[in-house]
């Protein structure tokens, strides 16, 4: 079910490849001649096709990776850099919000997001992938967050937020305070990649199939619901967790797994 | 010191095994040939118990187990789900509002409460697992976040609250979304585990008579500000950490100690 | 840029060795023969020298180590826990809210501090040492959150609020109820220490200097922000990086590595 009215869909995107496929969305980044560094319109694009996306009404997940060698290189440092550098407080205040909102959309967003982390993940990128829920990493992939490199603050789109969460306070210091390179390894160990793997196009497919053909609307409140707790007391947490969880104790794909369960076959999930 | 007035102190507890002896009180979950499988009355005698027993006087100290192969398997499917699906959404509330009662209860007990996990641990069972202080793990253990997979939110009972804040914001995604096996060395080095270990018994009697011999009311009130310290700013917990190490230094355990090391002794606790 | 007016720069302190050299300040516990265990005295220096620091105009970075074996192994138990033993409530929370304010002046001050840990950090040792921003270990360090072993309670100096943001709740349950020696390895494995190392004094001389000589006012909010978003909502830690960028945008630091990356020379970093 869609709740869309005058607002229309965007029919293309063209500052990132998009393709909807079999209930998988996918985002390519497209300039692989610069490791796929971002521009102003990807930032906008992205935050517009996240905050979209669920209204289209095909797609269950996300999965955002990059062409040729690097998953994302952050922000250009010609187009991007270059341009703030003449701009005013306001103007910069206005990119920087963008930024931020790219990372708050895809947290908000209630569909399940994968991180198909091919090559290089830098700056703005590294958020990027940070705040997806999935990170699949190729071996030769890595994360770095470079912003004080470049004389700015580690905390950049929600960083300082996320990836102490993610890899616990006194790593997360390191990583931002010094923003050197992190292998994939590393990533792995401390909970900053969900798994490294050697074919990372299959991996990334069967995980998105996985989650795109079987029970969403569990996906997606479970989802939600660790994004939102991260803010919440125990109690609240608690009571949020009884009120969805006897929402979902009426869903059509709980009701068909008793069904299944009690004939001995396979759930045939709907996703509602 | 107990303050009870009216209200009885219950002498049977019928949906479990329960018993106290030397200040260790365990609740061993006795359906072994279901796994465990909880009923809607092994909640609510669930619930009740762990409100109670800091009031018998008797225990300073819980432990959880299972009987058989199994630790937990969390709700029957029969018993529960299958009596679910008739259930209006009143009655649903109640009944995942005592579920997340049992966590809140495990949470708020003053006692620490050791998890001696002697197979699997699965839905319910892994948050009861989830919201103990100590998981003692047999190397047969292992956990299943298995909600998604009979089409509910993996946020259940509090777990989208609870474990990122033990292994990580994205270890936490995977584990919830996906519901995946955790085996015990896996739930070790994530940092879900306590300990593996080779005599589950013997290890969870040293532990357990460790903390109701030794100094109960420091276990305690440590117990305590870690629970309320996750939904507590800075500030405001090193003003109750100083609140309360300040009335602790008031303690007879604290004088104890010192008394102890002045002649050379070890310390007598008391655990007042 | 320093604002000060009337109050003055303490000239000597008195009860560790302090030193400016070169945009690094040193603090070294100089009580070898007592592990550097404090006593009241330097509790008040450490509180009131971290806040006022930032405020010389000479230091960019904090080290904190200790001189001989240990590093240090917290209050002294004839120095302090003797004192305390004839102390009322009153004094008792004097003496408990000094201790937690050298805590909170560590993680406010707007200076990274590197704690270099050259043995046993024990009590309030091991806190001091985890409110610092970066911990490098010797191979011989430990720490000991020992505070249930003289009947106190585990959460102290808010070691119940840092620990389980470092090293997830389960295993900050079971060091800080326990109290029980953790070893380098082991605190490199969950998170605690930032780095194991074989030659201390060289290490720690070489992070204190990048920090020192490298985009300090970028250094420094990173850890502000860090420190802060701890406690702050997604949507809200996400309007703080946009606005703090955005300033940061108009640094001297940023345009000045704007300016090496466009004649590719190294940027000269003013800290500003």
């Amino acid at each position: 079910m869609v709740f869309r009215a005058s607002a229309g869909i965007t029919s293309s995107w063209e500052h990132f490849d998009f393709s909807v496929a079999d209930g998988v969305a996918t985002v390519t980044f497209c300039r692989p001649e610069k490791l796929n560094a971002l521009t102003f319109d990807v930032y906008a694009d992205l935050r517009d096709l996240v905050a979209e996306l669920p209204h289209r009404g095909d797609a269950r997940v996300l999965v955002i990776t990059g062409e040729g060698r690097g998953f994302c290189s952050g922000g250009d440092v010609e187009e991007i850099i270059g341009e703030l550098r003449g701009m005013e407080p306001a103007q910069l205040l206005e990119f920087t919000r963008m930024t931020g909102a790219v990372v708050k959309a895809l947290r908000e967003c209630p569909l399940p997001v994968i991180a198909a982390v091919n090559g290089i993940a830098a700056g703005a990128g590294s958020v990027i992938a940070l705040a997806s829920d999935f990170r699949l990493l190729a071996a030769s992939a890595s994360f770095a967050f470079l912003f004080t490199k470049v004389g700015l603050a580690g905390a950049d789109m929600g960083s300082a937020y996320l990836l102490p969460r993610l890899v616990g306070f006194g790593r997360a210091t390191e990583l931002l305070m010094l923003g050197d390179k992190v292998d994939a390894a590393t990533a792995l160990s401390i909970g900053l990649a969900t798994k490294v793997v050697d074919d990372l196009p299959a991996e990334t497919t069967a995980l998105a199939t996985r989650l795109a053909s079987g029970p969403a609307l569990a996906y997606s409140t479970t989802k939600v619901l660790l994004t939102r707790e991260l803010d919440m007391a125990l109690g609240s947490a608690i009571e949020l967790e009884a009120i969805t969880q006897a929402l979902l104790m009426k869903s059509e794909d709980h009701a068909e797994f008793y069904a299944a369960w009690t004939t001995g076959r396979e759930p045939q999930w709907k996703g509602r």
